[in-house]
């Protein structure tokens, strides 16, 4: 292991990480961090600011550390350190970014200050995009000031930035990055394939900041403040679900801002080499053709990920919608609602947790909890979908169900013919790689792993009491399935789970031993697995 | 497809199920069916006897018309037409082991009798050894007279026979076959393997027939009647777990009863290869020095399977004992126990449970629904461990798990080192079969997609008054896990499951539909998955 060199490399990203804390500190000012619905603050929120400040301090100084070290590196970035770089990197990101909660000693609730694992927790959960939080009033600025929640939000900016990045850069080598891989990715072709992809990650890191833009933009525009905005805009972008309010963005009680952020978590979901396309057209070089703006639609619309991911958001609702008419889910507590306002709320707040979920944002609208168990089984299941290879959303991917499916179909037939070879085909593309077979079932056979081992070993170690301290005192009975949900939904980067973790719930009533546990599901399941787990191998530490 | 080929095989297995008809005839005797602690019955059983009857009446028939479609058959029994010949002789087993419980008219519960689908099911889960009834009550003759029960407790008995021979002479060939066939299985070497693996079925056959006779001897010095050791025994040994008592085993409230069939069930789950070596030897040929009793023993303590089915089964009962005693699962209801009655208690029901899940048998000796959630949760994961390859017992057996967790390792080294190729390894001996890799993760992958797709079939379809008809009206809070257990309980063949399937429990209040569900899962955990599904794959059954 050329450890010089992955000091080198950290480096940059505890550099980042410092900047980044920068941009937290106006929000300290009086009246800059201002929410709809809640009084203007007034005050300069001097012990958030230092908190930052320090925080900031020490993410320099290691990264000058880590500079420092690795000055000499030498040699090239093999798989093996590229593994160890990735891994580290969001590890050390995920300690940086713990600094403010801890410094600030900012409130879970209203009487207990955040430890340290709820730090980490906060963080990982920001950085991975996941969106849970132990945070149970986010609304006092007293509890949590907003530069802090700024920070809590730009957590999942960064997170969604380093995603695609390392996405097409280094986890583009992945099953699901390899199927995804296409001629036609934005940038030169006649130089090596590295080139190539450094170009792409710059064409979609660009993409991605634009998009946060165009929708703080969109959201100022309907009403929010700055503040709100752009932590809503940071949070649907990364498809991560930190909200400014108690209630997400059930706070707003806005039909626009309800399908103006659904709209946006569909792209979020999406193949960013899909969107670029769309936006930008291909590079001529490439594909000439696909540069009119119908081309270019029929171009999105020929891909199959994409279309299977449109088609179980579509299903899915459906099924919600029908099935929560049925029940009377959508229907009113007091008073009476037409059919036809009762179908138009079933469709509102159904397609938004459905897109919701499925892009693993986590953003909520309405406690689905007290949905049909249908309703909550098939979320359950959604939460394991995830959205498109190449997108920030997280989750398995839509592409891995599809090659899952096709490849049961091929050994189904291979029992009774086992000297038929049939390739596997994506709409016209034979997939030539041999290897995708074998890694998309490692793939399913690992998460099955985790999540069952997780399971067990949560319902296992936390007590009863954890679910009769926020509910009543039967609320227990539901351990086995709210703790799967809690590992499903930390482990797919989701955030809100069923029952005890609902949508109106939070996770800051679990043991300390509990959340690190959280902690390293949502690092495996948003680095794709490989880059966590080899780094508790210790073979993988010595020296080849 | 060879339709006249496998019209003739079809044609055996109906002649065999109307010859095993004819011994449950006797039981409607007065007097011959009598059981511990009921009153002797004192009439002839008419309508059962007539029902039983009929029933063999039809069987022959239909082994007849088989045989004269069948009887210009040409050509050899190809994996397609074998594939056939397993799946639809289970299918026709089915079938016509419904017909006792339809004929008589076998009551369901007071006021209930059977339907087609409660008949199917009873039928398929005697033949599957799963053990799961629709019937609650058992012990009133005239709802289920004795000679409907003794054939009830025969279609285990045919079921356990059928997956020994099945499995050696045919599904030997598949993932976990391969890695347990060795070079030690009885019957000469010098033939062909077809030769030799005929004859080890034989010895197989004999040697299961062999352990029947001995428990049902047992039980009877026990204190049992003929009638109740030879239903358990046929119960214990194919790993089914039918009773004649609604307590199922707990009716006799002895603990030298539940140690005895303990111990046989453990042996219903231990390849029947390991059982034949260890009572009878190796033949010379094979092996010279596997011949001495300690030589014997060694031999079997070697087998890296049989090792980690014992390792299981005692680490398991371990944290279900230390559990339980931390929860007062095992404590009286009413007075005062010591702690090592409360010990005592804990380990004889703890260790009889969990032998009963892992080896698929589901006999019951004490209610694991008000066990901790962590009990509860281990016994739902054990279900999916299974007995030994080679065994009368059901779920995934306990080699492929073995090699599923080798498989993962191998892969987490190839996430870093590509190029690094690693066989695989069972204790000392190297699996040379490439495809081994592959099989083993695409039967994990069928398993999982197989539960996921059934439980959120079952989750949609059934009413939640099911979970209200049987106790509370909040039960169906649980429709999610119980519903969940009771998929897991029919494929792996378990029986009872938790909740409203739970061990003091029964089917019988699950809509037609979901019985025929629960149908379809028992023959696909029973025949290992493939047999099944090519039934349904259209192009199977075209001609090549």
């Amino acid at each position: 292991m050329n450890f010089r060199l992955v000091s080198k490399m950290l480096a940059i990203v505890a550099l980042l990480i410092g900047v980044t804390m920068v941009f937290s500190l106006p929000w300290a000012l009086p009246s800059m961090g201002w929410r709809r619905d809640l009084p203007r603050p007034e005050v300069f929120e001097q012990s958030g600011f230092i908190g930052l400040v320090g925080s900031l301090v020490v993410s320099f100084l290691v990264a000058g550390m880590l500079f420092w070290f690795g000055k000499d590196a030498r040699g090239e970035l093999y798989r093996k350190e590229a593994m160890a770089v990735v891994g580290l990197s969001w590890a050390l990101a995920t300690l940086l970014g713990a600094l403010p909660y801890l410094f600030h000693g900012t409130y879970r609730d209203a009487e207990q200050r955040m430890t340290v694992a709820d730090a980490l927790f906060e963080s990982q959960s920001g950085f991975s995009t996941t969106g849970a939080t132990v945070i149970s009033d986010l609304e006092s600025p007293e509890l949590v000031p907003h530069c802090i929640l700024f920070w809590r939000s730009s957590t999942h900016f960064l997170g969604g930035l380093g995603i695609i990045v390392l996405f097409v850069v280094l986890l583009g080598q992945g099953s699901a990055g390899k199927a995804m891989m296409r001629a036609e990715m934005p940038g030169p072709t006649k130089e090596g394939s590295t080139e190539r992809m450094q170009h792409a990650a710059w064409q979609f890191a660009l993409l991605y900041c634009l998009l946060n833009a165009v929708l703080s933009i969109i959201l100022w525009f309907m009403g929010l403040t700055w503040f709100d905005a752009i932590c809503h805009a940071f949070g649907t972008m990364a498809t991560g679900g930190f909200s400014t309010y108690n209630a997400s963005l059930g706070h707003f009680q806005s039909a626009a801002i309800d399908y103006t952020v659904t709209v946006f978590m569909v792209l979020a979901g999406t193949n960013f080499a899909l969107l670029y396309i769309l936006l930008f057209g291909a590079p001529r070089s490439i594909n000439p053709r696909v540069n009119q703006a119908f081309a270019r639609l029929r171009y999105v619309w020929s891909d199959v990920e994409w279309r299977v991911y449109m088609g179980v958001i579509i299903a899915v609702t459906a099924m919600i919608v029908v099935a929560g008419m049925y029940h009377g889910s959508f229907r009113p507590e007091t008073g009476e609602a037409s059919f036809g306002a009762e179908l138009a709320d079933a469709v509102r707040y159904g397609l938004f947790q459905v897109v919701s979920i499925v892009t693993t944002t986590g953003y909520g609208t309405n406690d689905f909890d007290v949905w049909s168990h249908f309703g909550r089984g098939l979320l359950l299941m959604l939460m394991f979908v995830g959205g498109c290879a190449g997108s920030t959303g997280g989750g398995m991917k839509v592409i891995r169900h599809i090659l899952f499916v096709k490849i049961l179909g091929v050994e189904l037939e291979r029992a009774y013919r086992p000297n038929v070879v049939r390739p596997l085909r994506l709409g016209k593309t034979v997939i030539e790689d041999g290897s995708i077979h074998n890694n998309i079932l490692v793939y399913f056979a690992l998460i099955l792993a985790i999540f069952i081992w997780s399971w067990i070993a949560l319902v296992a170690y936390e007590p009863d009491a954890t679910w009769a301290a926020t509910a009543s005192a039967d609320a227990a009975q539901h351990k086995l399935i709210d703790s799967a949900s809690a590992i499903a939904a930390t482990l797919n980067n989701i955030g809100p789970g069923l029952g005890t973790v609902g949508a109106t719930r939070n996770y800051g009533h679990f043991s300390e031993v509990a959340k690190l546990l959280f902690v390293v599901l949502m690092m495996i399941g948003r680095l794709e697995i490989f880059s966590v787990l080899v780094l508790f191998v210790p073979k993988f530490w010595r020296n080849r």
